[in-house]
């Protein structure tokens, strides 16, 4: 797979070998370490946006009108969307379906649903990976969508060079539980269906919690309106976006966003790495069928079980 | 601290070892483990019940007005609330201290939210351990809410006796996006703030997707419509928590649910010990610094970094 005609193929952007490569990554591949240390250095061109917000936020239709806008202007623009699908079903594939329908078959318009992690976890690592594989195949704008504010998702959004956060008007209550975690990752906020009642509220809100959070560089999140479904909005958060990346290039916080990203890039890997090392080895891998019965029946406890599995 | 006086306050209830017990927990303390091993003997006789849903959805007044039908039974109520706060800042404590004013400061009530996971990791265990723990202390029922439908936050919740999932009227498109995640977790469904406009669709929607959905046992989650600020249909909440559990128990496949959660949680605290051990050594932790400063330079690649980290 990676050998050095497949590896100018994905460079040259063609869909299937980034598909394929895309893949492998889930996959946790053999050859995925390989794959990314040569794609590499060809990283680091493309404008990522990761975009965040709770379900019902409309981020899909979003997400598709914001690639509408950098296609009209002659980029190319990759979607990793993160889906919260149960190990058990398709949950990504119905997302991409659904997608495809609206943006077409647009060849300048790559699209890819990240399910689920499997046992080993990594799917921080291989949406943040798949990101840097279309990046090397010349996307020019990356989005990164996830569904919901779970850590792991926020992580994702967080490694992102700009981070947006959608939020609707009326969202009540847990706006108040959400606030901590999203006013220091968002770095433009979007209120969108801002044909809705309440806008104002929920400006004042989030303007309130912003003058309430301690942000440590010098930039005031701008809050766009957006109404999506009606294409309202999203050339103003396509600056808003542009405004941020030209700030956050020069800022020398920008600097520690970067270690920080690179930090839990490294951790993450690490986590995982560590993990599929250890159930390689079959004999634990048969340990552990034994230990997850003996643990569901209370016979021992977790701890007793993992002691057993890699020491203590 | 797990000496056996203080294994035997835990036991006994005492809120103030309850709530030091949670936090070596939470903290990964070098005594966590045998503490949970000491504790383990006295848990399985809780209730457990796991609520989720989006942002906006009500969880947090729904699950205090459900622990109020609870106090009423003279049960004792543990609340585990899972926020995702980032790791700057202190959103879960903010989220405890609105909770304690609704709920008072009544004896039979403990709450505790769970802040963010660490660099190391460890989220799910701790909550899944921290139930544990309000368990073997006795209280009769515990809840475990999180907010956001992050995958983390779908495991904490599988990992219940009962899983609750809180939707509201007109949560819109994404609701189809979240569909296969929640199908399959959901025993008992939530319309909350039902006396807003849309029911009847939102429980045709739900109803449809049952129907398409493959649960592998014979359950058929019944939707129980709550207006929890006016303490409207908790009763019926509760009913329908108690019949799935009494299900639950009997059938079959109560041990494969069993199965699957031991196995998560081996798997969750093996990963989290293997990256503990590696970073406790000082070389290690130092050499991490100077890598994550490479890759943050993009001199290297991360899995080149993680590959001198812990070998190839």
């Amino acid at each position: 797979m990676t050998n050095t005609t497949n590896i100018e193929r994905i460079l040259g952007g063609e869909v299937r070998h980034v598909a394929r490569a895309i893949s492998k990554i889930e996959d946790g591949a053999e050859d995925a370490a390989e794959l990314m240390h040569n794609l590499f250095p060809h990283t680091g061109r493309a404008l990522i946006i990761g975009i965040t917000g709770s379900p019902g936020a409309g981020k899909s239709s979003l997400v598709d009108r914001l690639a509408s806008v950098y296609l009209a202007q002659n980029k190319r623009v990759g979607i990793v969307a993160v889906d919260p699908s149960s190990p058990f079903s398709g949950g990504a594939i119905l997302g991409d379906r659904i997608r495809m329908q609206r943006l077409g078959l647009d060849p300048n318009v790559f699209i890819r649903s990240m399910a689920t992690r499997g046992q080993l976890g990594g799917l921080s690592r291989a949406t943040v990976d798949a990101v840097a594989v279309l990046d090397a195949a010349g996307y020019d704008v990356v989005i990164v969508e996830t569904v919901g504010v779970g850590q792991d998702e926020v992580e994702i959004v967080k490694a992102a060079d700009v981070t947006v956060v959608v939020v609707v008007p009326g969202m009540g209550d847990d706006i108040q539980a959400i606030k901590a975690g999203i006013m220091e990752i968002s770095d433009v906020f979007v209120i969108n269906k801002a044909d809705r009642d309440g806008v104002l509220r929920t400006e004042k809100e989030l303007e309130a919690m912003m003058s309430l959070s301690h942000r440590n560089d010098l930039w005031n999140p701008p809050i766009i309106k957006t109404v999506a479904t009606e294409n309202k909005g999203l050339e103003d958060l396509a600056n808003a976006i542009a405004s941020y990346h030209a700030f956050y290039k020069q800022s020398e916080h920008g600097q520690a966003r970067r270690n920080s990203i690179a930090r839990w890039r490294i951790i993450e890997l690490m986590r995982e790495q560590l993990l599929r090392r250890v159930m390689k080895d079959d004999k634990t891998a048969m340990r552990l069928d034994e230990l997850v019965e003996d643990v569901a029946a209370k016979k021992i406890d977790v701890y007793a079980a993992v002691d057993e599995l890699i020491g203590s």
